[in-house]
């Protein structure tokens, strides 16, 4: 039989890449033999950390895959997000939990919920199907949703998050606040980064109404230790504003132990961040209290005040 | 607290006009009491027969909705089979076993299965969310999964639907396949309506690559009783083809008792059904043995021969 072809996003977080062994994991509990985790990037420090903890082999890292193949998608839809020839694919389902950017000429299964994580609708399905969740696999989904909802504390989090957490941790039969602290705290090391990539890392390019920008975010244990490197990060925006002729560049550094986050904001259009927020840039900073979720506290304030 | 709308597709049709009704009891026994089921233009015979039979009330006729208003979408998602305002309003929830054609700007809780009717899904539901299946709702279900499938004798039809029938006649205590060939008949009735009627009851506008066609399905216990109406039928869809500058228009009549469609095709390319069902088209006329899916049988193979 031809291969089913499972993946998340290109440059994918820890939901893509687990996402993508859990689904496998259950489309072959539910017969289909020819599942294939894959993944269309490079594993980042916290995914690293979570499969070295588990002692779990990374999906296969694939760049192409011939037209006319069987695909799941996990944790994204979007076709710019996904790989090149997506339209000449045969989408035999989506489990994703983003907006909906897909159109289809056919008929698919297709599961996404307003939730924080991914998993957290793979973890239904498991009970729907009733598949009994391995550790393995309970050990995966915790961390994911872990990582998306940084330990239940973002906006993005809802009942269905924490509910599945710790049905998941008692499976995984793991301390979740501790792991999930070491985690997270893995995926802030930017010690082997350069600074151009530490600014791509998890760059996000938005329009603004009709403000051109890039929100890029960076999570840390320690605000200070990121903001020693403020003077290069300030000259590497100032480079990226200039050849994506941007009005405005903010870099959210996330403390994920306190749950804020300082910017620095560069841009011709910088002081839309202190309209938004009622804050003062001062030389280029700020911190924003309470604030950690791009997609729930970020894009929609700036886009209002815009 | 304001209301949530729930409905199908214009021009809705048994499984629209059900799924209304049971996603409006699910929304209730989940909790959300504001949940409206309504519809988008009036009821067809067969769903008429339907409800008279159960002695149910139709859902609530409405044709525009307040900007920013709470729906769930049933039985489709494409914005040009919805509201005209759909981009405005805030989707909540969409169950459909249709192609997917929506964009949204934020997540939701999506669920589309490739199975011949939108009730199966919400049968699906009711059992994930341990939610009771009353004898009503059971009535409604089973008679939308038997129009969508002709008595579960349609290509689309798959295993879910007839698992889903079997439970669902038990639950309604009615004997489906007489009930369901009463209730297929009840819809084929074309006494009341003009030739033009007729000819735009169930009129789909498709390209087949770059033939712009008409193909218009009407169901019937007796194809000869319709093809006493032929030469009218003939002026009809001619002067269709005239008024829209059409290559070809189709007129499948469909059998159900038989699971055959006589085609009535004319338009100056009107040998492409020729070619493609390899039949000789007499008097503009032909029976395509076994043929009964517009979705599965004729738009995909009439593309491949365009």
């Amino acid at each position: 039989m031809a291969e089913t072809y499972i993946f998340g996003h290109k440059n994918p977080d820890t939901d893509s890449i687990t996402s993508s062994l859990v689904m496998a994991n259950l489309e072959h509990e539910l017969g289909n033999e020819d599942a294939v985790s894959c993944r269309l990037g490079n594993l980042n420090k916290e995914t690293q950390y979570v499969l070295d903890y588990f002692n779990i082999d990374a999906p296969k890292l694939i760049d192409s895959i011939e037209d006319g193949s069987d695909v799941i998608l996990v944790d994204h839809n979007s076709p710019s997000e996904s790989v090149e020839n997506l339209e000449n694919l045969n989408i035999l389902k989506v489990v994703d939990h983003h907006k909906i950017s897909l159109e289809t000429s056919y008929p698919l299964f297709y599961r996404a919920e307003p939730v924080g994580c991914s998993e957290t609708i793979l973890y239904k399905l498991y009970n729907e199907n009733n598949v009994e969740i391995s550790k393995e696999i309970a050990s995966l989904m915790l961390s994911a949703i872990i990582s998306d909802t940084l330990l239940l504390k973002s906006p993005t989090t809802t009942d269905d998050d924490i509910k599945a957490v710790e049905e998941l941790a008692k499976i995984a039969d793991v301390d979740y606040e501790s792991y999930g602290l070491d985690m997270l705290k893995a995926g802030t090391d930017l010690s082997d980064f350069s600074i151009d990539e530490i600014l791509s890392l998890d760059a996000k390019q938005v329009d603004l109404k009709n403000v051109k920008s890039i929100i890029n975010q960076v999570n840390t244990a320690s605000i200070p230790d990121v903001l020693e490197m403020k003077d290069e990060l300030e000259a590497g925006i100032n480079k990226i504003i200039e050849d994506e002729n941007l009005d405005i560049f903010i870099l959210l550094i996330t403390d994920i132990i306190n749950s804020n986050s300082q910017v620095i904001v560069l841009g011709k259009d910088a002081d839309l961040v202190e309209k938004a927020y009622g804050v003062e840039l001062k030389d280029n900073t700020a911190l924003l209290k309470g604030v950690v979720s791009r997609k729930k506290q970020v894009i929609p304030i700036l886009t209002e005040n815009a």
